[in-house]
């Protein structure tokens, strides 16, 4: 599969638009400067990591009409090493255009890959660790405004799970949801009334009890809220070997550090805010080559 | 001043309905479960930090119907300490409402925070070892696309230099735009054609006689690029005291661990694109009060 | 619940302004003649059936500054009788604006009301036959262009599934899909890897040994398409008994006529596609009063 | 002449990418599971009726680079016959594509082939009764929000009068406009005023008393309100005999089955409501063919 | 009749947030300069004239919460007169608000007020002469993109004929049309197909021939394309004589100095692209007063 | 250096989809009956003056699939002469689609090369009276809503200096600004914090001793507002004397008639808003050519 499919032309396409608006919103004063010579530009990796968002880069390029030559796949390394960066890519077109298009392209990628290379090493971790375990690590809400397809679509490029994209999608039912409508019984049977058959309900729980509860009233998913990893154990254990369907996640405060300590064969599910918040970036540039 | 006077009030209205619509492109199938009553949420600080963003979140409630009291200003100082969080904020409003705007509000905050807090940090270790630096620390235009304005702001409000807002502002002209011209002289020349007398017109240099050559053809700002610290000291000595209107700026691989290094009283500006990039997030919540 | 939450106000305010400047592109000739005395309008029901879209007349005339008082609630009978029209509402304001939002409320509501009643009126005749059954009926993706979410709203108001929203909500497989990965099972694992564990997964199937093959792989629910009564009943009874948790939906060929002969307690969904195409609509009428 | 050029490209192509948006707000899903292989897909013709909408499949296709084949044009019949669809046309393209394409063309064309094929079956049934009539059948400003374009577009294919755009366009006076102006009299002077020498001013009457002041003061058209078939015709005779340049409108209540009654030479147009709505829809499907 | 009821407040609104942004792309530097204290401006007419686009400042200033209290209505005379400026309106709000709506304001009214001033100079400079003449002046589609609806307005506003507002108003068939329909005769009846009876049709005729043609054709307007004053005369009179409910234009190098020869009572338009074309603006300034 | 490369082809294509809005906001009924012939047609200049505008026709003529020959530049002279046109460019296409871009295209060019006449016509003026002048002419923010872009542009075009382009710019101090932070010096330090070393600061000043105290503080410009010739000229002296580094502006009052007896070796800048307030435009055709 090629996850760049997720998205199409239309969407990238208005996306990027938007964003050149933002970093031109009236005259381009470099532009007339330098003029419409045709030039190469290397797409440089000037780091480890492992590469995402090349539908991005390819579409503003593809809006400059320039030529993009690719080097790498999306979910493979950037092999920087010794100092010497790795050409991802090509672009050969106007030197206005390049330029229109350098930092575009630099912001987001810079950004996409730092989520996929933090979501992948530490999927290689954990993997290494736990080679049979069956659950995933997903991602959370945690997103930036307005950048939320880019940071989604880098942790699935990193092999995880996107977790839901929107409130439109998948209804989680909190605290407030289930003292809403008094029980979790009836804020799951609500819930089931407005998402119909085709959403996921999943409800967060601080007890076996109320996942229980959750569970008999037709949740989907249990989501064990802020558990210890000595506490969920049992939990999880009773819950998956009673209701093998429902998928168990767990979430609240573990970290790349502690994330070992949670796994075990009834867990589904390890969602973590912090692969999209406060990741480091990866240094990436565009050199035009001088003639 | 109030630093949140920067943005007209229309221009936060369309930012919060473009990325509420991000959240929830159809049906926002929690809000019907929680229905309307009216709630109280506490927003809590749950880091150190310096705080950003207020406008945005009092825009996301006003838009929400829901009245927002304030502990807390941009600027100011998160204060937890002991595990014991900060009320910045309470939100008083129909439970769904506060519930649409509660992701979108702590997406922009912990992200605002963030860099306001790097910044500030930073340029309170700067301040205190060279109490007397007229300089400033500024940041670049590596920002998340379609987040920028938040992000700029956040520099702001740390005390530093946002740096040209879009290739709308300042022009600055680069090795294309000097090969493209013939020499620096004619880029700057032609650059003051297009920018007119409203413009600033900075040139990269990576030398003292390219220096000598911008300010000459009338640059306002020479930026030292990739200059070590003992390397910039006598070039951006003998430039200001030759030409003591210009401005220097020194960038590239300046670090908050290297900048002490680089600091003289020659030099006007220091930029870092690790002030947007790669920013650890401010932890923050809001949490519905039970009543 | 109140369904029409599900509806943040942005949503159907963004709505309601493009609908109006479809109907004023230019300039409101009518309005200058009418002026701006303040009138009472009736908002009169001139035929039997249920209402819904109260939001939508609410939103529009709020837009327009006029008050509006409901004597009706979305899902609730339109009691038309003898030639007697039913007082749905009384709107109170500028003439202008009545007439300005007159024909858009109409041409909403006509709409949602005539879908909320030939859904309803079909629930209610299901119910009473098979009274026990614990399946719903559902609608499709077979909407009006542009005009989905009010389509979607008035299956709900009838008591009727909405099914999924858009394709970036629950997956579905339909033979293309199936062919490109090379069978049913591949398909279903590619679906799991990109929607993750927030998305379900239902699989269109021609025969036993094909629903048999989606369920072993992961797949939520099954469509059984295009079966006779008496063909899918011993299939749906297999599948159900073998796996209570999977979804069991009819789909293909099904008309309000003929729906009574494929009920079974097996069968969870039975999803029509004329619930939203070529609806009657309902006479429903705006009558400013003379003074 | 080719009625599909009433439609510059700019207009269907905004038109259909936000269509598209509404059907896919986030990932595409099962695109990425289809992938890109090239396939070819039939539009069938799955019920009798009359085609119009190409343009809108043509374009929805253009954008997603897939090529159309056609072999129909608007406005000819659809030939469905013993159960044999009619090829419509061919589409070759990435799997993806077409699949993203599909329902939202269907959607628009099983509408608008209804709405010609209501349109152009009543007004054949009125030509076969009446072929000297010179006068035409129009539709009304009842169409669906947001869709209006495409359903004036299938009253014209279908050889009706698609009656006036909306309130920008020709100017209709009723009952309010003429209480607020005092007279008839005085609301046609003002229409004139505003609209000037350019917009037609059409006047809804109730009586031949109000029609001739309407006529005397300047109204291009007069509607005859709900007069039933034996009253409005001495009317309309009197009218069209004494001032024969002025329009005659007949509205209100004539359905397909009573129409008939209505038509003499003296009418100019007759407009029904229904002609958009509660419209049935005509099945089409698009299969992908398996290779 | 209040002509500013043209306007839906959504058209308007919609219009000054687009121009607003234009001003402000992202930060107002001055807004945070100045701040918010409360400030009373005076909008003051330093010119004689007439004003028009009242409701665009006051829309301009309800949208940044300012009150404006109003002097003048549209169409009243600027009382200029020895230097001391007429007091069109106070604007009391926040000073950062009253100069983000300044420059807009002025923008808008000291170009409309320029239309409306020729524009009203020159009708009564005609009525002066003739103070029978039934016909009126009118404007054209000469008008500047994106603002053509204030333009048309302020033609209105000085007494004259907006004229046909776009392509989709009014057909008018030109030489081209004729072309390629091969005669005048076929133009009207493809245009009556497509145009309905809602629309008129104006047919641009060289002679009294052309005209003779398109009105046996049922045009509803003949233009009189470039005549001289002395060739129009016979031939208006002809056509008007014969055909009394046909009305007649004259268009095509007519200037204010040369309007009086061309009057007559068979004429019933004489449109003039420079009455939106080159008008000189109106000085009108807002000053904010010191306290 | 290609002026035109000011505009990156994403703005122009916005701008012109816009623009084609308003002219057909629904059916575009004349290009049905014209049809899609292949025609040629010529734009013509029919009165003397400079050329600008260029791109905006050639993306309108791109965007409607039309070829576009040119024959002459921006900034070249129009040679009308005797009567004859002089031949711009020829445009093949569609006629149709001609017959859409022909009044857009117009309305634009007639407006750019009005300014750019007015504005090179002026500047040749100066430069011939004043061969050694370093300084420029500039224009303002009086330009019209949602047009700024092109009459900017136009007035680079014609050699001149395009001042600010919006409040997002070069900050300006006016009275208010100073009367908010009590005196000029704070005003400027203000502005400082704001706009950074990026943004150039612009004092206001009705005196020597304003200026002083501005450039004191840090102002890059200072502006001589409403002075005398005979007044501005020993200040305007003194100061560059003093401040050689500084720009000098002078502003208010000055037009075509008495510009001649502003100008000085001292002064930079002169700002005139008549450069695009009233400006006649230049008189521009396009003609089909008949086959």
């Amino acid at each position: 599969m090629d996850l760049s499919f997720l998205f199409p032309k239309q969407t990238v396409s208005g996306l990027v638009k938007d964003w050149l608006k933002e970093d031109i919103p009236s005259f381009d004063y470099g532009g007339v400067i330098v003029g419409e010579d045709i030039k190469t530009a290397h797409l440089l990796g000037k780091q480890h990591g492992y590469f995402s968002g090349r539908l991005f880069v390819q579409e503003i390029f593809d809006e400059l009409k320039c030529k993009v030559e690719w080097f790498i796949k999306d979910g493979e390394e950037i092999k920087y090493q010794d100092g010497k960066p790795h050409l991802l890519a090509t672009v050969v077109g106007p030197v206005r255009n390049i330029l229109i298009g350098e930092r575009l392209s630099l912001n987001i990628i810079s950004r996409s890959c730092g989520i996929t290379t933090r979501g992948k090493t530490l999927n290689l971790k954990v993997r290494k660790e736990f080679p049979d375990w069956k659950g995933k690590i997903a991602g959370t809400r945690k997103t930036t405004p307005g950048f939320r397809l880019v940071e989604k679509y880098a942790l699935l490029v990193a092999g995880l799970d996107s977790h839901r994209m929107d409130l439109s999608s998948m209804i989680m039912l909190k605290d407030n949801h289930i003292w809403s409508c008094g029980n979790i019984t009836n804020a799951v049977k609500n819930a089931r009334t407005v998402g119909g058959f085709t959403l996921k309900i999943e409800v967060e729980c601080r007890s076996q009890v109320e996942a229980i509860e959750a569970i008999e009233a037709g949740a989907d998913v249990v989501m064990l809220d802020n558990f210890k990893p000595e506490d969920h154990k049992p939990v999880s254990n009773f819950l998956k070997t009673k209701y093998p369907h429902v998928i168990i996640e767990l979430s609240g405060g573990i970290t790349s550090d502690t994330i070992l300590q949670y796994i075990t064969n009834d867990v589904d599910i390890i969602s973590m805010g912090n692969l999209t918040q406060g990741v480091p970036h990866i240094d990436i540039s565009l050199k035009i080559q001088k003639q």
